[in-house]
C-alpha cells in the first residue's frame, strides 16, 4: 500500500484530491475499487470515468476536470500507468540457489546470486552473471553466456554458445540458437550447410513465448538492445534487428535480412530474406515485405476481410483486371478496332 | 471387440446385416479389414464402397442400399463415427501417483487420483482436482488450479495463477499465461507494462501443440467452455473467446479482442487488437481481420495462389488501378479533356 | 587444419595458388582471415573479392580470374562450400550413455551406442537404433521408434508410436504426433474424434525448432525421405509430404493434403486441407493455396507491402472494381443507357 503522494512523486505527477489516499494496485476504470488507481489514456474510455469506483485516476491535464475522486495529472497517462503498475507490482522475491533436481555440469561459471529452477540442465562452460534466473525445465547448452539480471523462463532452450545481455526476459518455450535453414540442392538431394555462426542478444531485450531465433550460418544472428519480440516469431539465420525495434506476434523474418532501429512491425508480418529495412519503419499487421524498404515511413499490404460473397466477386474481378485494362484501352482507341487486344 | 449390435446401440443406429459381427476398431473404407468398421460421410468416397473389405460401414439412409456387407444406418455418419471411434478407443489406463523424478513443492493441494509424470515441476499452491494427468516435463507454476479430468500433455508450461477447467486437453509445448506484449515508448525506450491479469480457461477446452495464450494486462484473458484451439495459435492478452468457438492452426489474435460464441475461424487468420466479433461468425483461412465484425456470417480475404507469371501481371495491374479508374473517368467525360487527370 | 589440397580433393576442385596453404574453417569474404576459406556463389558479393583477406576462395571458372590469393575452382561454389564447411566442422563427439537424471522405463530396446541427455523421459517400448542422440529434457512416449544416427535435440516431444527414420535431425521444441484437430459438431457441442493414426518420418529429414506434426486421424501422417522443414511449421493430420520437398518457416498445411516430391515451399505459406500438390511445384512466400495444383511450376499470391497511404487507396479501388467494370461496360454499350448498371 502506498499513498497517492508517494505514487505521484514516482511519476512527477500533480495530485488532485486526497494525497493520503491509500492505493494497493492498478485496475481498469470499470473494475477498480477505492484502493485501486486507474488511468484514462484513450478517450474512448472517458465514459467510464463518472461511474468508476477507483480511489484515484491517472489523467492528462485535459481530462482532469472530469475526475470525481482523486487524480494524478501527468503528461502521458499511459507511461505513468506503466511506471505506477511496476512500482505497485515489484518482481516476486526469488530464492537464490540451485534446485536439487537441476543438472549442472562441473565446468561452469555461475554467480552465487543466481536462481536455478528444478529440472534445469546447464552444460559445461556456461557463464551466468549476478541475479540471473533460470526457470524450471530450461536447457542451457555448452558455452551459453547470460548477463546480469536476465530472466530465462521455463522450458526454454538456449543452444551452444549463444550470448545474452543484461536485464533480458525470455518467456517459456523459446528456442535460441537452433540451426538456421541452410540447405543446398546437390543433384536432387538437399545437403545441409553447417550453421557455425552464433546468436548475440543485447541488453533489455524481451522475447515472447515459443519464439525462435536461429543461429547464423557463418556469422552471428544479432538482436539489438531494447528489442521486444512478441510470441511465436521466427527469426532466421543472420538476421540483424536494430536497437529498440519491436515486433508483434506470429511474424517471420527470413535469413540475412537487416532491420533498422526503432522499427515497429505488426503481427503476422512476413519479411523476405536478404533485404534491408531502414530505421523508423512501421509495418502494419500481416504485410508481406519482399523488397528492401529504404525510406522511413509506414508500410502495409493485405486486403481486410469482407463478407465471403463479396470476396468471391472481388477475387474474380481481380483476375480479370488485365482484360478490363485491355477493354479500357480499346475504348480509348476505338479506331484500332479489333486489331489490338 | 464389440458386436455390431453393441456399437449400433451406442449411436442409436439401425443394423443392416450381421448384428453379431465382431468389430475391433475403425478404419477407412480403403484400408479396413473384416473386423473393422468404416464410414461414408462424404459422397466423394462412395466409389470405395463396392470394394471395401470393412466388416461394417456407418452410412446414412440414402447410402444404405450401396453397402454390400453389414451396416449401421444413422442420421449423421460422421458424428456416429466419432462416437464409435471413441467407444473403440477408450483412453489408455493411467497409473495414478507421482513419478519419483517429479519435483512437487510441499504446499500444494493435489487429489490422490492424479497422475504426475516424470521430470514434472509443480510449484507451491497448485491445486489439482481428481483424475488430472500431468505429462512428462511439464511445469505448473505457483497457484495454478486445474479441474477434474483435465489432461496436460508433455513439456507444457502453465504460468502462475492460471485457472483451467474440467475435462480440458492441453497438448505438448503449449504455454499458458506468459506475459502479454505490453510495452510503451518513453522517450525512445520501450518500458514494460507489468502483466498482472491472469488466464481463465473453461471446461471441455482443447488447446493444440505449441499454442500460446498470454495472461491479461490488468484483467484476465478468457477462453470459454468448449473452445477448441488448434496448434501454433497465438492468443494475446485480454482476449476473450466465447463458448464453443473453434480456431484452426497458425492463427493469431491480438490483444483485447473479443470473439463471440460458436465462431469458426480458419487457419492462418490474423485478427487485430481491440476489436469485437459477434457470435456465429465464420472466417475463412488466412483472412486478415482489422475491424469489428458486427453481423453473423462468413468473412474472407486473401487472393488464392496462381501461376507466378500471372501473379506478377496482376500485382502490376493492382498497382495501376488508380490510373485505370482515372482513364475510365476521362472516357466518361471526354469533354473535360486534359484538364482532369 | 587441412591443406587446400586436402580440401580441393574433397570437392573435386582445381587449385589455383598455394596447395599447401592451411585452412582452419570457412568464413565470409568480408570477415575471413588468412587461415579461412571463403566462397563466391552470388555475383552480388563479387565486390568483396579484391579486399578479402581469405586464405583461399571457392569460385566458379568464370570468377577464377578475380581471385588474388589461392582458390578452389568448382562447378558450383555453394555446393562445394557446403561440403567443405561440413568437412571442417565435423559433428561434436558425443559421449555415449544415459544421463543419471534421465528417466528410462525398463521395457525398452536401446542400442549401447546411444547418447541420452539429462532430464530426458523415455517411456516403455521405445526403440533407439545405433548412435541415436536424445537431447536434454526431451520426452519420447510409449512405443516411439528412432532409426540409426538420428539426433533429437532438447525439449522435444515425440508422442506415442511415432516412427522416425535414419539420420534425421529434429530441433528443439518440436512436437511430433500430438492429436490432429479432429472435431465434429453435435447439436452445438464440438466432440472430439479420436486420433488413432500415427506419424511416419523418413530418412534424412530435418525438422526446425517449434515445428509441429500431428498424428493421423485413422491412417498416418507421412513425411518422406529427405524432406526439410524449417521452424514453426504446422503439419496437419494425414498430410503426406513427398521425398525431398522443402518448406520454409511459419507455413501451415491443413489436414489430409498431399504434397508431391521435390517441391519448394516458401515461408508463411498457407495450404488448405484435402488438396493435392504435384511434384516439382514451387510456391513463393506467404501464398494462400486453396485448390489442388495439378501442374509443376511456380505459384504465388499476395500483394507486397507499399507505403500505407497508397495501400489505403488501392484497397478502396479494389473494393470498387465491380463498379469500375460496370462503368466500362456502360462505355462499351452507351446505347443501353441507364437501363443496365
Amino acid at each position: 500500500m502506498l499513498t497517492l503522494a508517494q505514487i505521484a512523486l514516482h511519476v512527477d505527477g500533480v495530485i488532485i484530491g486526497d494525497a493520503e489516499c491509500k492505493i494497493s494496485n492498478v485496475s481498469t476504470l470499470q473494475a477498480a475499487n477505492s484502493q485501486q488507481i486507474s488511468f484514462l489514456a484513450n478517450s474512448k474510455y472517458k465514459k467510464y470515468l463518472p461511474t468508476s469506483q477507483a480511489g484515484a485516476v491517472i489523467v492528462s491535464k485535459e481530462m482532469a476536470s472530469l475526475v470525481k475522486n482523486s487524480a494524478i495529472v501527468v503528461d502521458d497517462p499511459y507511461i505513468a500507468y506503466a511506471k505506477i503498475a511496476t512500482l505497485l507490482n515489484p518482481p516476486k522475491k526469488i530464492t537464490t540457489g540451485i534446485s536439487d533436481t537441476a543438472m549442472v555440469e562441473s565446468n561452469v561459471n555461475i554467480s552465487k546470486t543466481v536462481s536455478i529452477g528444478p529440472q534445469v540442465v546447464i552444460e559445461a562452460n556456461v557463464k551466468l552473471a549476478d541475479r540471473v534466473i533460470i526457470g524450471a525445465g530450461t536447457v542451457l547448452q555448452d558455452g551459453v553466456i547470460i548477463g546480469e539480471g536476465t530472466l530465462i523462463a521455463a522450458n526454454v532452450t538456449i543452444c551452444h554458445g549463444v550470448e545474452i545481455g543484461k536485464n533480458v526476459v525470455i518467456h517459456p518455450g523459446v528456442v535460441i540458437g537452433a540451426d538456421g535453414f541452410g540447405i543446398v540442392n546437390d543433384k536432387g538431394k538437399w545437403i545441409k550447410i553447417p550453421q557455425i555462426g552464433g546468436v548475440k542478444i543485447g541488453n533489455d531485450v524481451e522475447i515472447g513465448a515459443n519464439t525462435t531465433v536461429d543461429r547464423g550460418a557463418i556469422e552471428d544472428t544479432v538482436i539489438g538492445d531494447g528489442v521486444k519480440l512478441d510470441n511465436q516469431i521466427q527469426v532466421g539465420h543472420n538476421v540483424i534487428i536494430g536497437n529498440n525495434t519491436v515486433i508483434a506476434g506470429c511474424s517471420g523474418i527470413a535469413g540475412s535480412t537487416i532491420i533498422g532501429e526503432n522499427c515497429i512491425i505488426g503481427g503476422g508480418v512476413g519479411i523476405g530474406g536478404h533485404i534491408e529495412i531502414v530505421d523508423n519503419v512501421m509495418i502494419t499487421g500481416m504485410s508481406m515485405v519482399t523488397k528492401s524498404l529504404t525510406k522511413a515511413g509506414i508500410y502495409s499490404s493485405g486486403i481486410p476481410a469482407e463478407p465471403s460473397s463479396q470476396w468471391h466477386k472481388n477475387v474474380v474481378r481481380y483476375r480479370q483486371m488485365d482484360k478490363l485494362a485491355a477493354r479500357v484501352k480499346k475504348l480509348e482507341h476505338p479506331d484500332i478496332g479489333n486489331i489490338t487486344k
